[in-house]
């Protein structure tokens, strides 16, 4: 067997008019033979035929008011000086709304405008016109007319129409079925018990939630080990009852990367290798005049490639266009380097502050599917551009809605994980709201207020100095800017160690040397500082720290690097370590402010927080999480203009 | 049983809050107890508690590539002139991506970058730093940290994260569960044999979709009964297995209408009765704490009432925000009438014209389901205003895309059944464009070319001086313009008559007394003016014509009446006779030409509906149709430019 062992840097564009154009040729891109199914199932299906009405409707001359039938020429001439008398049951009927026009009459008289002579004999004022408060047959459906024609979605006053025509069922076209092929033999299934090395198959859920929303039918199939023959077969019989074809993984060049040669062993390669990232190791492939995609395993390149390659085909054959994706022009917060020669697809938060679209990146990596949870929208870099300098404008693909995005109170400083509760308080108590947090450590939220990029900071900075908290890096790095400091929380900082302390540390003494491995935040959290302000009072250098460079950006990042033996201890917040059944010894309480800009503290995006800052449930869901004290929770700790500070702390 | 004969008359906006508070107060708008479901189910659900991660992913520090895992202490130095050597099995081990770093390793260093001095001795010449080439416990996903916050709508990748993190069942709201009460004794299903006075019963597949939409499920009943107990049975169980009640209808004030008094024995009415048009006999009522809605039977009120009241309840009932509805502005194309005193919603049609969105109204009757089918948006007339002139600014809500639109051929002008073939060609082509076309007859649609409403007109209009056809009116009524008359069809006018002509008619003159009932056109249309050519030619006055004055704006419309027995004749097109197997006798052959500012020509407006009627598969599909002829299908018959007309002819 021939080996492919490196990937093509074929540009995307080139990638999709190479492959389209070939499934084109050989027919696959139509919709399969149109498929007859009830008008009232037809919701979002899409027509394969015109639709014809076979009724008229109404279907019969119909009084559209309660009233008196009659035929208009003999009401001529009625007037208030010479009204007209018809008799009952001879010259008028009486009908309700509704009901058929007897033949012979032509109009109906509402019934507030008839007078009662006599039980039987009525007397009218005006003349009518004929066709007057009559619906003709036909009014709304003329049986032969279109209703709706070929290749368009059914909505659900297509499917009144349909009924109403005497249309009972409808010809549409197939739902094209999507095989879904897990292979790798790391691969285990949801549910299982975990042993290192096992990896739970989610990708094909996520496939199945996209296709399914495309309007496509997913047919999703066991895991297959990395084996050629065993490969070979599950594709063969996959290729026999699906249109499309979905392998994942095995797509790129490695040693057990078999699905490009099973691939062209039963059909043909057009594309293997593509110049983007994520979503390079991709295969584009046809067997049996079907489409045969291999998707990359890491699930951001998996899921760029379903939507780039998979979602157009699945449209294509449902004969519909794909909806246009949503854009929206942002002003990137801070330089981003893109390689050139390379399509890059970067996730990135959104938010309004003031009157500009702010787009901050999350993490970049392939691997991290919370950066598609979380980003509200994506910029694609173009193959031959560097990237961006910060307050560049980007054009950002979205995720979510643009009445969300500007709905959303954008947080960016030091993490904490009562974040994550209010969160969820927010969006409880305003569905349409959220909060969107970026965590870059304190002084990088102090930095964002300055640039303009967000609503508020969470901050918690010691003045080394003074033993103050906030307000000293607030007015040094904020000078002229109206701010107030909200607390939010005091919290307990200190040494998040393993079960049962096996190192049996007790100070941050006890970090130097020993053998201990430690495990940092990020320069510029407040974290950081913390501890560098207790190794320099206690004269400990940070050579003599083994793993003072491992850095990681939250509390629970670096509680889960001491949980999974990583590091022998770090410093972080007590919440952390308890949610992760770690040991925790305090070294400090401390102060962590929200950081607020004056001209927002009564937009929605702060006066919600703040309100539900103040509920009872949000304290009590945070006194759970331990290490938490809320005695100043809402409360005004410093305000930069002085005036306004007493008038706010009244 | 007191009846309530006068329905309120209470600003929409007003029947909202008032309805909205009353539900709020009672707890009626808060979702149902949470619902605990596999995760991998949960598309487009939305969460009742935040989803918190259970594992973390990966869960065992991986190999981010294949090559070997190392301790970098063990590395430090390594320089191309101090290459370090390390022995394999001991102080070095061979991985693949995705495998465990075992205990004692902290770094991988890539495969491309080692040297093979033995089997099992490697040499390399860079350090490798702390976690290179690891993806560390938690990379993705830290146990314990939040996934999304309650009230999430999940996505797919949402699903992926769920599995990732361990998770695989979620608590969601459960989706609110509406019964669909049709009432009616007129009803019969969709299926049934049609007798005078029965009505389709389609409404209630209508809202079944709707809610479906939304995320509620329907629970259809069958059709009850005008009868009061009936009602109260139906309504009562009803309360009882659902979260909301629809009645439909039997919601007016007439002698038929027991849904108000049902829903106030058994509960309460807030509303009955709002300034709307459509939509005013609404009942807003609430049941043992449940919402119960009488709706309003014609299908464009009850589509309102549904979107307008129903809609918001299903969303708070699931813990969303509906959501936005799009909206544009639009270019009203003529004056729109609406009464003062009520708020009302009139359908319209939109298309890009040069650089405007225009606006033209569709038939505003309630009855009318097909305004909905064909309309792209809803102008909403403010309750105190009387309209608008033509050529105002007016907010539309959009029915479907804003590109969809843009992608838009109006046409408007003279009705041909062609027309209808043409929509449905040029979908099955291109199926992100689409035909618009309106039928105001031919002189409307030469006006509409003036006003800068279309991109063509289908005119057919004989010059009664010369014989000609078309030339004469668009030189007179386009002066100065520069278009293109290109032919769409000859076609054969006629009388349309009842199957086996029982009136025995058989020229135009027969027309003339005798008893005949006659259907006309509408003035301005081409049929109408070559009727009273004729008329006139042979000295027949209109007003021996009985039904001159009885109009309708389509052939079919016209062939409809006869069939019903609405009318003895008509005049129109062979086809719509054909359609609905009546009688025709022939009087001329007209020219029907697609009249087209010269501007438009080479615009995919126009060059794609060129490209549709010189298909083969379209003039097949026509000439089925009867009574046309294609002989000069899609050739340029006059140009108002004569050099240029030359050049087109070529």
């Amino acid at each position: 067997m021939k080996r492919k062992v490196y990937l093509d840097d074929l540009p995307l564009e080139r990638a999709i008019e190479r492959y389209f154009a070939h499934l084109q040729e050989i027919g696959t891109l139509n919709p399969g033979p149109p498929e007859l199914i009830p008008a009232e199932e037809a919701l979002n299906r899409v027509t394969a035929l015109p639709v014809y009405a076979r009724n008229s409707s109404p279907h019969y001359h119909a009084s559209a008011m309660d009233g008196f039938v009659v035929h208009s020429t003999s009401t001529y001439g009625a007037s208030e000086s010479t009204p007209v008398q018809l008799k009952v049951g001879e010259e008028t009927v009486l009908v309700d709304t509704g009901d058929p026009v007897p033949a012979g009459f032509d109009a109906v008289i509402m019934i507030e405008d008839i007078h009662y002579v006599q039980p039987d004999l009525i007397e009218i004022i005006h003349p009518a016109t004929p066709w007057q408060h009559v619906r003709a047959v036909g009014e709304d459906i003329i049986a032969t007319e279109m209703i709706v024609p070929a290749n368009h979605q059914v909505r659900p006053v297509d499917i009144g129409a349909f009924l109403a025509g005497g249309v009972n069922d409808i010809y549409v076209h197939p739902c094209p079925r999507v095989a879904l092929l897990p292979t790798g033999t790391e691969l285990v299934q949801p549910g299982s018990e975990l042993l290192p090395g096992d990896i739970v198959e989610f990708n094909s859920r996520i496939f199945g939630a996209m296709a399914k929303q495309w309007g496509a039918v997913a047919l999703r199939r066991d895991i297959t080990a990395d084996d050629f023959d065993s490969l070979k077969t599950v594709i063969s019989s996959a290729v026999d009852e699906a249109d499309i074809v979905i392998v994942n993984a095995g797509s790129s060049a490695g040693s057990e990367d078999y699905t490009a040669d099973v691939i062209q062993s039963l059909g043909k390669v057009l594309v293997h290798g593509i110049a983007t990232k994520p979503g390079k190791p991709v295969i584009l492939g046809e067997i049996k005049g079907k489409p045969v995609i291999g998707v990359p395993g890491y699930p951001v390149s998996a899921y760029l490639v379903m939507e780039l390659f998979v979602k157009p085909l699945v449209y294509r054959k449902l004969g519909l266009h794909p909806p246009d994706i949503k854009k929206v022009e942002a002003t990137v917060s801070r330089k981003l380097v893109s390689p050139m020669g390379v399509e890059e697809f970067v996730r990135v938060k959104l938010g309004q502050v003031s009157d500009k679209i702010i787009a901050t990146p999350v993490s970049r990596g392939a691997g991290i599917l919370m950066s598609l949870v979380r980003a509200d929208g994506m910029i694609r870099v173009p193959r031959l551009s560097e990237g961006y300098n910060g307050g560049d404008i980007a054009l950002v693909e979205l995720f979510r809605p643009l009445e969300e995005i500007k709905d959303t109170t954008v947080i960016i400083g030091s993490h904490d994980i009562t974040l994550d509760v209010l969160a969820n308080f927010l969006r409880l108590k305003y569905p349409s709201s959220s909060l969107s947090s970026a965590h870059v450590g304190s002084l990088g939220g102090l930095s964002a207020i300055k640039r303009g990029e967000s609503h508020c900071a969470g901050i918690h900075l010691l003045d080394e100095e003074t033993g103050d908290y906030n307000t000293t890096y607030v007015k040094k790095l904020l000078p002229g800017r109206d701010v107030v400091l909200v607390n939010l929380v005091y919290r307990e900082q200190g040494l998040i160690l393993a079960a049962g302390n096996p190192k049996n540390i007790r100070t941050l003494e006890d970090l130097a040397g020993n053998g201990i491995s430690f495990v940092n935040r990020q320069r510029g959290s407040g974290t950081r500082i913390l501890l560098d302000y207790h190794l320099s009072e206690l004269g400990i250098n940070d050579d003599n720290i083994h793993g003072y460079e491992h850095e990681e950006y939250t509390h629970m990042a670096v509680a889960a690097a001491v949980k999974a033996g990583a590091a022998d201890a770090g410093l972080g917040i007590r919440a952390a370590a308890q949610a992760l059944g770690l040991e925790f010894i305090g070294i400090a309480e401390e102060r962590y402010d929200l950081c607020i800009p004056v001209e927002f503290m009564e937009t929605p995006y702060i006066q919600r927080l703040l309100e539900v800052i103040s509920l009872t449930e949000f304290k009590e869901e945070v006194v759970k999480l331990g290490g938490y004290d809320l005695r100043d929770c809402g409360k005004v700790m410093w305000h930069s203009n002085k005036a306004r500070e007493n008038l706010l702390l009244v």
